[in-house]
């Protein structure tokens, strides 16, 4: 496979305004700009740069200034060394770390306060529907208890809930899964191998890219630009890795928050066909839109390979492991078997519980979104006041911030938050290969009055850190 | 990795009186004996057998003998063709099939009465479990619910009956898993690679051949002979193919029912110390002694390497999925990231049943043990009666009888069987490539009365099956 080249269209829209927001001459600019893209990844890791006569011609600059400005990210580690066809985007010292594999989901945190886990308290819903549950439950215990696709009432259930918001579906084309994750794991189980590659966007979230690697896949990044998705760039991602499978978080992306608009999901979609790539579109948080209300299914949808994964963790509970996939009904036979090998099924009271709550949510949905639409805003004005030169938008939706710090210091500030008190999952978690050292990723998930103390808890986490130097990665991308 | 070889004695242990039972001349009853041993998986495929002088030597027969029984095994497809140095075991035809993977557990029957999966109806414990685990509930809601690991008072409480049964155990050494076959998943996700060997005893549980050949290693088997285990073949296997792990059912083996002797397990142990082989022992059915109450524990244990997978799967429930992995604390610790690849933790709901449910479980075992023994002497009882060519024997525990059928159709009795009423899992479906096609796992979970119901459709399917000639594999074997 030849390696992955970027467009000097792309470049150029990644870069943005990149003259006049620095100082100095012309190719040092364009040298910083770049850098930052590579730092956030944004300017994914191992791409091929077009070569300087193009990149001077779509920059609008001369090409001394390109040259000079590839010259230097040369010398500063950003750039192989090869001259001629094109350069390649590295980091200084190799491919980064992702970090420890961070704050485990449900490893005690002592004390702390929890912003690593983006995951909010149980919906008032759920211990009513555990009670329904109870009830329906002694039908089913003269039986195995065994369902490798799911009881039939509940993916009837989730059918149903489907077609209730506009896209009609039938129960043979659902499986109920242990979870998105667990459903992400049997979609890798079934169509993809070891050395396939898999396209996401970038960042995104760490325990899809853990399931890619542990299934000996290699993630194909995709980044981000400043507002919705890079059309452009996951195409050619697409066209150029030959990926088995693509995974996209539509809705309310995690960790940015951000929404994909219908046209931009038609527009991956076609692309994804023309590929015969396999799109999978997480909609863990779906239900979580915190402005207007969305309508995720309102796109031109390709006629075959479109696979969404849902879950009940952030709906309603995290402690009700339960998910589902929705795919075709040839796609959800073929994982039956597969599944044998991870797991025999979900439990039956779970799925029972989970029947009750799908049936009729919307009251239980609304009292979640209220709420945290309230978080939210707390948090923003929180982190607006107290860490002015953090830059943080609101997120139509999902359950977190994703704060663009003031200098490539996410580690550290993570590693030296816990000593005030709160634990956090530092930017490069949500990336491959040490990216989004810049950004910091900010749950409002805790109550108004946790969100207070873990603040105040960051603004002196902030103040120990800057007195000091930054640990290693901090200071190469001393950028800003 | 020169190719496996199995020595003269394991040779001559395995045909054990080989001569008597058949008629005709030496060579043919070699042959035939041979042959039997290949296709029921006693004699793994792929191996090489001693040399001709050896064997001819070892067996106390001429060595013109030897020659002329290899050369009809070569003849029938059963040893390639190569000369010299050692023939290789094979199949006709290529490696065979392992069936269809086969009545899904949870696919519903259909009205078919269920002899595919071998599991029992609910405890009477378990309604009572999930009515506490509810009224424990409301304490967990206001957290996240999520628990990598397990909940803290689960992994408490399976610590203390380990310790109470004599293995004394602490909470780190615990980690809560969606029931055993999800612990054999996450052991090979943390410990194997592609192409690593894993040593099963042979046959074993179908999962468990699933779970290895969809982590891309490869099952190195053991065949289980007339009686308890092949030691020496293990240590042979152990030592030849350089494996990661070796995966044993040793309580209440499923499907044989056989239970592995203190003296067997110290042997298999110390032979896995040797080889730096991480052995695991899968206690899914150590609750269900039928006989004289068993001492799994007794034995003495390697130092390090040895993990046993636990369930609630069928000592309570299959519809309760929930089991555990105890390991020392690092592995543990170890497993906690790996786990976040497949599923992010263990449903709250299912480990506050299971505390209740592990605290105190002997009246409901008791109970359980007393139905599952009547039901095994029901059925024994019905396929000595109905059945007689079909040889049967009391297993000491576990939840089905290993049927030895008269001639190799186990799989089209399977495909037979379902026109009169009855699903099956086939033999092959215990065994790699093709082997145990005169076998047949008979489970006793079911009720008495369908269990008769069960026993009449099977002597139909047989009567029906007589006539006409038997299927490909079938018509291969037809040596008895």
């Amino acid at each position: 496979m030849s390696p992955r080249r970027i467009s000097p269209a792309s470049v150029t829209r990644l870069l943005g305004p990149w003259r006049g927001e620095r100082v100095g001459p012309a190719y040092g600019q364009l040298a910083d700009s770049l850098r930052l893209l590579i730092l956030d990844g944004r300017l994914p890791l191992d791409v091929v740069l077009p070569g300087e006569r193009e990149l001077a011609q779509t920059l609008e600059v001369s090409r001394t200034t390109v040259t000079a400005a590839l010259a230097r990210l040369r010398d500063d580690g950003f750039l192989d060394r090869r001259q001629g066809a094109g350069a390649r985007t590295r980091l200084p010292g190799g491919p980064g770390e992702r970090g420890a594999p961070g704050p485990l989901a449900g490893v005690e945190a002592e004390g702390l306060l929890d912003l690593a886990s983006a995951a909010p308290p149980a919906s008032e819903a759920v211990h009513g529907a555990y009670a329904a549950a109870l009830s329906a439950l002694p039908a089913h215990l003269p039986h195995t208890g065994y369902a490798a696709l799911g009881l039939t009432s509940l993916r009837q259930t989730i059918a149903e809930r489907y077609s209730r918001r506009g896209l009609p579906t039938t129960a043979d084309q659902i499986m109920v899964t242990n979870g998105a994750q667990h459903a992400l794991a049997l979609m890798l189980r079934l169509l993809a191998g070891p050395g396939d590659r898999v396209v996401i966007d970038h960042p995104t979230y760490p325990h899809a890219i853990d399931a890619i690697q542990r299934a000996s896949c290699r993630a194909v990044p995709v980044g981000l630009p400043d507002h919705g998705w890079d059309v452009e760039g996951v195409a050619a991602a697409m066209s150029q890795s030959g990926p088995r499978l693509a995974y996209f978080i539509a809705d309310f992306h995690n960790p940015t928050g951000r929404w994909m608009s219908p046209e931009t999901r038609t527009a991956i979609a076609a692309a994804a066909q023309r590929t015969r790539t396999t799109l999978i579109f997480d909609e863990t948080l779906v239900d979580l839109w915190l402005d207007a209300p969305i309508e995720p299914y309102a796109f031109e949808e390709p006629e075959s390979g479109l696979v969404r994964l849902g879950s009940t963790g952030k709906s309603f509970w995290g402690g009700l492991r339960l998910g589902w996939i929705r795919a075709d009904a040839q796609t959800i036979l073929a994982l039956a078997p597969r599944r044998a090998s991870i797991d025999l099924g979900t439990p039956l009271l779970e799925q029972l519980a989970a029947v009750h709550l799908l049936s009729d949510d919307e009251a239980a949905l609304s009292a979640r979104r209220a709420m945290l639409r309230s978080r939210r805003d707390h948090l923003l004005g929180l982190v607006r006041a107290r860490l002015p030169d953090w830059r943080v938008a609101s997120p139509p939706g999902g359950l977190s911030l994703w704060a663009e710090l003031p200098a490539p210091v996410s580690s550290s500030l993570a590693a030296t938050s816990e000593r005030f008190g709160v634990r956090l999952a530092a930017g490069p978690r949500f990336g491959v290969d040490g990216a989004f050292e810049r950004f910091l990723r900010l749950p409002f998930t805790l109550p108004p009055e946790d969100l207070a103390k873990a603040v105040d808890s960051l603004v002196q986490a902030c103040a120990r850190l800057r007195p000091s130097s930054s640990p290693a990665r901090a200071s190469l991308g001393a950028v800003v």
